[in-house]
């Protein structure tokens, strides 16, 4: 019965690479920038995304495709902040996002028009690290109010992450939080692992990950 | 493929119901009052445990089953609180605890001994909805850190839970959380819900959360 269930696994998973695969021709033929935005259920992905969409969603051309297990609460929160197209992916009941849900949500975004693109995953630590989405790299957001541990307990999602957000930078003074330990953490599971810092409450809290992202599409767009 | 899939998690699923009634069955029995802490990683599942085995651990016959994708690092910081038994269940990359899971590592503690047991189960808000552990009972955590919209999102987890968990509430002058409007959003999805607030790191702030626990071990051992 396990082995059955395993073997079925490695099958749909095979799938998932190829579909994946072909997302990631297809986005780096139109030249766009992709993220696959990963963390558990309230650490602020929306957030983050309300406020990039804002203050960059027209400079950097960001289109945004976010999944929900249930819900379209995330995209209607989106959209008030931005014309640029967000897609709304429900995922009914299943606890990440998979390649061919990410290849139809991109039939409804013009990607001529697009140089950034976000994938809000579905808020979960453990089961979307297994499901490529064609990305070029997974960002995986965690915040000052969980514990510095995250990465030890979770580590296959810091391993195939490039980039860590920890976010909720405003509340450091509040809770018994170290960062240095948390860093530390997360570069004992991926010591590739590159670290950003941001508090999207505060006006000056996200200009680290502007920058980043700035940077980031001029060098796709030069390349 | 999908509905092979499907098929396969179907007999899974319905081999673990059999178990978990075997597991409830054993803990009726032994008169052990069973909770299934579920929540998503970083909500405070851990520290709600450290402070219930710190001021009721023997005054309740506290025991504590805590399961983790790779690490022991919750069960090393209960251990620390308790002479109590606490026993880990590692699930080598699982999003979930499963009856079987349980049941292993009831054989390692003194039901005998033991009045109230909790279940920590892997942070994760969408797959241990679906894995019955023989519990009396799912205790859903989230914290104001988090959006309020968390029971609409992962509605599934809210309408199997019997009790709420409303975590962190020290850090409300902090946040921008609408405690009313979480508490509406959850009944929404589940009108039964019965609602706790606590914050760990104060000393009064468990009191709710202790006087509920009192009260059900009491009537359990009435029973």
């Amino acid at each position: 019965m396990a082995v059955r269930t395993i073997e079925v696994r490695e099958r749909v998973l095979a799938r998932n690479d190829e579909l994946a695969a072909q997302v990631r021709r297809r986005l780096g033929e139109a030249g766009v920038l992709t993220y696959n935005l990963v963390s558990s259920p309230g650490s602020g992905k929306t957030m983050l995304l309300e406020r990039t969409l804002a203050d960059l969603g027209e400079e950097l051309a960001v289109a945004v495709v976010t999944g929900d297990v249930q819900t379209q609460n995330d995209a209607d929160r989106l959209a008030r902040h931005t014309d640029r197209l967000v897609q709304a992916v429900v995922t009914n009941g299943a606890c990440h996002l998979d390649a061919r849900q990410v290849a139809t949500a991109l039939d409804a975004i013009d990607l001529d028009r697009t140089r950034l693109l976000f994938i809000e995953n579905v808020g979960n630590l453990v089961c979307p690290a297994s499901w490529d989405l064609g990305e070029d790299a997974k960002v995986v957001l965690f915040s000052v109010t969980e514990g510095e541990d995250k990465p030890a307990k979770y580590p296959k999602m810091f391993e195939k992450a490039r980039y860590a957000v920890l976010s909720k930078m405003d509340l450091l003074p509040h809770v018994p939080f170290d960062v240095d330990r948390a860093v530390a953490c997360a570069r004992g599971v991926n010591p590739d692992l590159e670290f950003l810092f941001t508090s999207a409450l505060q006006p000056e809290g996200m200009q680290e990950w502007y920058a980043f992202l700035r940077a980031q599409v001029r060098r796709r767009s030069a390349a």
